[in-house]
């Protein structure tokens, strides 16, 4: 059983973040909110969700998983405006997720999720810690573009850097100490990632967020952040490229 | 002879509805207003209009007709502004509508009416009405594309219903009596539409406009409306589409 | 040496107007300011522009030559909003232009400019002028592009003409001498222009700009005007096209 009411904005923040990497999700529902992991197509990248119980304007469910196509949902979002409240219902008989909107009720078919399993996230310990308002890095994101299609971040004690060589350019967005929320490194790291992961994830996150950033040396990137008000944590893990120069 | 100035607004909300059917259209001028009867090329749905000589800023005209080609029309218009005064003057001798805005002249060839015959209007009686603001139905319109090409309309005593079946998902649009500006219904109806037509037309039609929604069973509906501060009025005439299951 | 400072709106303008005929451009800097010539590859039209060293925020140079890429250009600006400054230094040694946007720094490989000759801008004697808005003019570009591909530019004691023939319609801009802020004529002119280049031009000028306008019979047309508040001037000349009628 499931039966919840969330504000659309809310919603929204959260179906961005998952659709940067996956069309189908699965929902761990359980009394207390509803988790998910999922894993892209390639496998590069992982996001894992932890939505509380206080994010929805009301919640009552048992333990039990939906199968949610997310393009269905987006097409849903799409009628609301800003302040609107999305109620939706598991139709258990019918394996079907009822959504209502204002007058508008829609009815869709639940994806099976009997062959989506929960992948397991790596524990790792990684020597930086950056805490940045992500708007600092969207625009430093848009320079990018132009010019390649890998990114390096980078860090040391005085600062973080995005940059990006292309064959006859480069960009580069440098974040002195100061301009940081926080900044902790225990040793100076850089990795190379893939930048229209990134990139797509930087997009997707609310320009008022601080995320936390966790960097080593040619390994994978955690990034950490809070949506609707802080009561959905988001993970998200992208692999790093081998630089080949 | 004819003679006329118009608000772009006012010119602008008459041709949405037209072109919505239509590319061409025959205007029946007379000294009292113009009249326009169209019907599409796959005869599904028609539309009647009646312009007072009141919609217009000044009027001037004898028995004429004109035949308009609504896509240079449409480029006119986006020249204009909302306060825009738009003049026409038909030019017998050479065959052209001459359109002024401001310093701008166009002289556009008229589209032969010969072979343009006016559609007959049939009459008919339906058991259902009702009157409703089209911004409820341009809501539940929306949501509708994503799932079918057809829209079912119901209305019974309690209220009026929109509702589309995909394969998968299904739509629904309540909108009980309270939410309508009124309901008379002398016996249950339902038919279903193309949604394409209906959509189109539902979203050419100024939001805050009230309609009349005439239906029958398996009959076609017939839309009233009224523009430019009422002093056009259209209707509007869609055939059913014959349930196959 | 090539050291400057300007408002990005500044440089928008003068890109705006550059790119309108090439994509790479020769600077030609000297510690007083920076000139450029360019001719479109068609050999059509012609733009030569003096930007003054008071246009930047701050300008310090030698005499050099700087070859850029306008579209990388253009894609810094799109990183910039109105009030934001871009800077700009030349890197002699590795041929690169250095271009810095608050904390984002982008390095472009300048383009070579030794095959890139300077155009000879001829001396024309044109009987009239024209001083009129561009904001005028922009209005009756937008309704001939619907019409034809070339435009005729008529002026005579009473006023200024912009007329566009097309097989079965025309359009038709007249301004009155009152409705311009200049106007000499020696002798009527008239002269055909490829409407291309002239609505990219008319299009690329900010709307609040006075244009002088030169016009002869089945001559070349020459623009002035000034840009960056009065500290850079822009000069353009567009070939007729001959009347086959």
């Amino acid at each position: 059983m499931f039966q919840a009411k969330i504000r659309s904005d809310a919603l929204k923040g959260i179906v961005n973040i998952i659709s940067t990497l996956v069309d189908e999700a699965k929902l761990n529902v359980s009394p207390e909110g509803i988790g998910l992991k999922a894993v892209d197509p390639a496998h590069v990248a992982m996001v894992e969700l932890d939505v509380k119980k206080a994010a929805f304007e009301s919640y009552l469910a048992d333990d039990t998983q939906i199968g949610l196509d997310l393009d269905k949902i987006k097409e849903v979002l799409r009628l609301t405006a800003s302040g609107d409240i999305i109620e939706m219902e598991q139709d258990e008989e019918r394996g079907r997720l009822i959504v209502r909107v204002g007058n508008i009720t829609r009815r869709m078919n639940m994806v099976d999720t009997s062959s989506m399993s929960d992948p397991k996230v790596p524990q790792l310990s990684l020597p930086v810690s950056v805490d940045v308002s992500i708007s600092e890095i969207q625009k430093g994101i848009r320079a990018a573009e132009s010019v390649s299609d890998h990114i390096a971040l980078t860090a040391d004690a005085e600062g973080f850097e995005l940059s990006c060589e292309g064959d006859t350019d480069s960009v580069n967005l440098r974040l002195d100490k100061a301009k940081l929320v926080g900044l902790t490194v225990s040793e100076k790291a850089r990795s190379l990632f893939p930048l229209d992961y990134f990139s797509n994830l930087v997009k997707a996150i609310p320009s008022d967020t601080v995320v936390k950033i966790n960097l080593g040396n040619d390994y994978p990137v955690k990034i950490h952040f809070d949506l609707a008000e802080g009561n959905t944590s988001v993970g998200y893990l992208l692999a790093p490229r081998i630089e080949s120069d």
